[in-house]
């Protein structure tokens, strides 16, 4: 499958919206690369680069419209065509997301959520309806659903995953910690690791620490 | 500040590891880089170098002992040494941090969480007592701390980020959706920004549908 513009600047793209906003709620209107730069930790030929890619909304000399910039980015992701959204479990996790995520700012609408637990099916959360997961196949047949959000247990991962992919929804977001791999079959899969970026922070606060040891 | 390994092979070690267990889980014993190469997608020589990068445990024509491998990249990233961690805010999404996030699997032990509403103050989660925020500066200095979980609204953010570098709490793991940059102070900060990982993958999605619409 061939993507138009390459996965390091799509992973990118949505730092910049995130300044941009940053920017915009403070009253500015313009930026210049080389202010992003500092900003965001980021070279000013590589943010040029960057915006480039998709056409490029700057003037030489002016800096950007932050607005426009912003727009500009948000059409090239896609995001002003909503895609519809469900959570799978509402546990824990799931009602954190369905609470507090924020769909709409990502291009998406969250439409119904589905768990087993008879305390939970018939509740909405934060608005959201949560439905019997046994009514998931017929509820995905007769609405058009674009992601699912996988919170459910990991040893239901796989068997969900088959699921979703056979009634047609093309994205998965997957927290259950196991990672799934569909893209073969169109389905574009995206593995949420929190382990990975625990990790990673863990790792360089020891060498810190080490380094002050000495 | 200089650490010993590239970043991007810090960010694939825990990889690795997930990978290991998941193949430890079902009794392998040993497994070769041309395996782990299309289990993960990566290049066999991607992975031999990234493993020779901290030492290498692998046999030529044998393939590397699962267990012995996974301990020493768990090594590699000091996970050997145990980290304390607090959760800051037992809001929903605090809250499914404490009951599922497997802290221990981290190389970490979740020691307290704070918060500010009556109804979580004095109550327990999994576990996890749950303090007031009030007492915070004074258990910190009471107790050794490495670890901050933020999961607090978005504009306690940057005040609690400077009590906690005040205080010598060297890692914040940052939910909040605003990018805090202590790394100057010695501290470092793990960002998570869980719609950017929407949003990549609402925009692969977009591009699939576009594809089959053709």
């Amino acid at each position: 499958m061939k993507y138009r513009i390459s996965e390091n600047v799509i992973r990118r793209l949505p730092r910049y919206i995130r300044q941009l906003d940053v920017l915009n709620a403070a009253g500015v209107e313009k930026v210049s690369s080389g202010e992003l730069s500092l900003q965001m930790g980021l070279t000013a030929s590589q943010i040029r680069q960057d915006l480039n890619c998709f056409g490029g909304f700057g003037q030489q000399g002016y800096g950007y419209n932050i607005i426009q910039l912003r727009e500009g980015i948000a059409n090239a992701l896609g995001m002003n065509k909503i895609l519809s959204a469900v959570v799978i479990g509402a546990g824990n996790f799931g009602r954190a997301l369905i609470a507090n995520f924020k769909f709409d700012e990502c291009g998406a609408e969250l439409v119904a959520a589905f768990d087993v637990s008879p305390e939970i099916v018939g509740t909405s959360i934060s608005g959201t309806p949560v439905y019997h997961a046994d009514g998931l196949e017929k509820y995905l047949t007769e609405n058009h659903v674009d992601v699912a959000v996988l919170t459910l247990p990991q040893s239901e991962a796989d068997a969900m995953a088959e699921l979703l992919t056979k009634c047609g929804v093309k994205g998965i977001w997957n927290f259950t910690g196991m990672d799934l791999d569909f893209n073969d079959e169109g389905t574009v899969v995206e593995n949420v690791h929190l382990s990975d970026s625990f990790i990673t922070m863990g790792y360089y606060l020891r060498c810190t620490d080490e380094k002050e040891a000495k």
